[in-house]
């Protein structure tokens, strides 16, 4: 919509709305088009993998007493303003993931709902998980992160609100991707049959077995649920992040990947977005 | 539009589309809830500059010989295949970032341009230099990065596409955010009358001054123009981040930040964007 450097314009067309004339309209929105086809999106990702393994050597690959780690996991009791967390001591270390447009880009999920138009259905998503395997791409960076730091004697570990029920599909998506291999219970923790879509039941079994050194997602729920307390105002949501005793967290133990396309940090009205002391109203049409 | 963990709608309204009673729809579009108001992205931006900071300690603080850091600038003749640097010698150590949406955010002119609906005004853009300077935020993590970087003894230097002619504005509003200071022609470059939008021609200006250890940005003309020659397809311009000798660079020298409300990479339609292999359609539709 706007291109302040001059050089730039936007090329899309919209999806959300019902199709004119019965067939959608066949653009990508403009945040598909950052995260699935640009450079930019493909460089945040492999720099937040990078960073993840940067971080896993410089901060811990000179410790001589493997439970001098550092688990990155709120244990219970936590709360934003006084973090605490799961004590390592010699649990094997592991690297904790999210999967969907964390380690695994949903393509051809996303590419049959902008071709379909109309918004989210979950019915289809739940298809998605089971036959569609062959249709995904790793994020950029991941395949080789993980890979490395498999080599280097760590656990990678997928915790996802992805079904129970189609285990055996997300096991070879993930192995379609390169991102591989996964067991379930053990280093693939799934959402079961009504379960809460919180995150941090499964996480506290995982740090029971294991000094989880380093997370990654694309969600603040990847990290810890408290980001999602109920009534929390999409300004305090996002200064929770970036003003609080977590904030020293990410590049540092917590790794953010890029997803403007959906996902909990999707709202708010003009007033929630833009504070007040920064609006601004163009001169010109003052007059 | 999709929300494959089930738990989150995406609460927006479009305001692309001409107003249908004559009001522009008042509501952000989704990538800018997720730049602007989201804690994921927030994250992102911490995450990108202490990334940023820790390579420097790291990689650099333990140098004994300063002639030993790296320049991060490709020097002329370079290839995105065969890169090649400046030579760093005893120049002084200098840091090199852009202005918006990688240590400014934009937030005045952005809310305008939802409230008045339209596309991207490249006059309304030049008032906004002139007039905007106290409605603009950093960039979550620029501020408490660049002083420490600062402290640190590194030159901080700004290369923009803003207006020359706006300099003085462009200063306060740096000011204004707790990022300067910058003096034009030293520590800030920007774009002279007439001047093409490339970023090249004032990156070898720096680098002939100084040894610049890292660059950061939210486009990838903020790294080298070669990334932005004609003719690149979208597909091959993504691959040029992330499958060649440049890849190596994101995270350890060359920094991104998220933006995918404006810029280069927001293009492409959807056989651009999603490659054939990875096309699926929902079997449930088929019957």
């Amino acid at each position: 919509m706007t291109a302040p450097d001059g050089s730039t314009l936007r090329i899309t067309s919209l999806t959300a709305l019902p199709p004119p004339g019965g067939q959608p309209v066949a653009g990508p929105p403009p945040e598909m088009q950052y995260l699935y086809g640009s450079g930019e999106a493909a460089a945040l990702s492999v720099q937040a993998y990078r960073a993840m393994y940067s971080f896993l050597r410089n901060e811990l690959g000179h410790l001589r007493d493997k439970r001098d780690a550092r688990s990155v996991v709120l244990a219970p009791g936590s709360t934003i303003e006084d973090p605490r967390f799961y004590r390592c001591g010699a649990l094997p270390q592991a690297v904790v993931l999210d999967i969907d447009e964390t380690a695994l880009l949903n393509l051809g999920f996303e590419a049959d709902a902008v071709a379909r138009g109309g918004g989210y259905d979950a019915a289809r998503w739940a298809r998605w998980e089971q036959t569609g395997a062959d249709k995904v791409a790793a994020v950029p960076g991941a395949a080789e992160t993980l890979a490395a730091l498999r080599r280097d004697g760590y656990t990678v570990i997928f915790n996802s609100n992805r079904a129970t029920s189609s285990a055996a599909q997300t096991v070879a998506a993930l192995d379609h991707a390169g991102l591989g291999p996964a067991v379930l219970g053990d280093t693939l923790w799934l959402r079961g049959d009504g379960e809460a879509s919180g995150k941090d039941t499964r996480r506290a079994k995982i740090a029971e077995r294991y000094c989880v050194v380093a997370m990654a997602g694309d969600q603040l729920g990847d990290f810890t649920d408290l980001f999602n307390a109920p009534a929390t105002s999409v300004r305090a949501r996002r200064n929770l992040t970036s003003e609080t005793a977590l904030a020293p967290l990410w590049g540092a133990g917590w790794f953010m990947l890029p997803n403007p396309v959906y996902g909990s940090g999707l709202k708010g009205g003009l007033d929630d977005i833009f504070p007040p002391e920064t609006r601004w109203t163009d001169p010109q049409e003052k007059k």
